[in-house]
C-alpha cells in the first residue's frame, strides 16, 4: 500500500461546469495505483466539485440555471463585499459540496459509465481553482 | 493494513429512500476489518445516497417531498429526453450527493444511533443501481 | 502507514455554524502524520459537516437564513415529533452533508486559505455533537 498527493490548477472561463475527468484520471494512471481510493478537495468557498452526467450538455446547462433559482442573486444578503454573485456563489459550493472520494477498482475510477468529475465555478469571472488531491492503494 | 473493493447492485422501487445499511455492514463485517475507512459512490446521475435518519418514516416521506418542491417538474429544463422527471432526478442526485466515507471504529460503522445509510432513487420508474465500495484498515 | 481514529464532542449554541477547524488540526497533529486522508463523520441528522469561508462573519449568517428559505418551517411536513424547527433541520443537513475527506500535505489539512471546517447545527436548542474522525497516512 502507498500514497501520492499533489495538487492541479485549472482554468474555468467564469460560471459553469468544467470537465476535470480526464486530468484526474491521467495523475491516477501515472500514479500508477490499481486498487485503492482517490480524493478530491476543492481548495475554494465560491467552487466546487461534483459527479454528473458527461453526455448531454444541456443536463449542465439546466444544472448551472437551477442553481441560479435555488441561490439567486438579489437584496437577500448582507455580504456583497465582491459583487451580486459573490454569496449566491458560496451557496452553491455548499449545496454542491467541496470534496469526493471515488474507488479504483481494475485500475480505473469506478465511475459509472454516464458519470464526470466537474469543476463547478459559481463566480461570474474566469478564476484558476485549485483541487488538492489524495491516491493511495496498491 | 488491507482493502477490498467490490461493487453491489440494489434494486430500487422508484422514487423513495431505500435502506442499504445491513447489506454494507454485512460487507463490511465479511472483509474483517475492525477499525479502518469505508467508502460508497453511487454510479449513477438520477440516484444517489444519503444518511438520514432510520426511525421515523414520515422523515424519508417529507425528504422525498421537499426535493420535489426545490426541484421540481415543469417548463424549466432544456434536457427532458427521458420524460419530465429526468432532469429534476438530475439535480435532486446533486444537491444529495453521490458518494459518503464513514470510519470503521471497533468492527463497525461509525454511524450515529438515528443514521441509517439511504440510496435515493429520483427517477419515477423502478431501476437496478451500483455501488461501488472500498474498504480498508487493520 | 499507519492510522487512528477518535471520536470527538462539540457543544453548539443552537441553530448556527461552529469553527471546528483548530479542533481538528489539533488531533491530526497529535497523530502526526505528514501526509495522508483526513475523514469526518457527524453522527447526526439534523447536524452537518461543510467547509466554507472563515473570512467574512456575514457569509455564514447569510448562509444559515438561506437555508432557512430553501427548508422553511411551516406545514409542509407530516414529522413535527420534535417541534417545528425538526423537520427542517433533517433538510438542511441533506442538503449539506454528513461528511468530508480532506487530504493531507507537507503536515497540515490541503485547505484552501479561506476554507474553514464547520460543524453546522441546524436545531434551535443548544446541542452535544459527535464527530467520528479517521486519519491514516504516513
Amino acid at each position: 500500500m502507498r500514497q501520492a498527493t499533489t495538487i492541479l490548477t485549472f482554468d474555468t472561463p467564469g460560471r459553469g461546469l468544467t470537465d476535470i475527468t480526464r486530468a484526474i484520471a491521467v495523475w491516477q494512471r501515472e500514479i500508477g495505483i490499481g486498487e485503492g481510493l482517490l480524493t478530491l478537495l476543492c481548495r475554494h468557498t465560491s467552487a466546487s466539485l461534483l459527479i454528473q452526467e458527461n453526455a448531454a450538455r444541456e443536463v449542465r446547462s439546466d444544472l448551472v440555471a437551477w442553481l441560479d433559482r435555488v441561490a439567486p442573486e438579489g437584496a437577500y444578503y448582507d455580504h456583497d463585499d465582491e459583487g451580486p454573485d459573490d454569496m449566491p456563489a458560496h451557496l452553491k459550493a455548499t449545496l454542491t459540496g467541496v470534496n469526493l472520494s471515488i474507488p479504483v477498482i481494475g485500475g480505473q475510477m469506478s465511475l459509472g459509465t454516464w458519470q464526470g468529475i466537474y469543476l463547478a465555478e459559481h463566480r461570474r469571472m474566469p478564476h484558476q481553482r485549485e483541487v488538492a488531491l489524495h491516491l493511495f492503494g496498491a
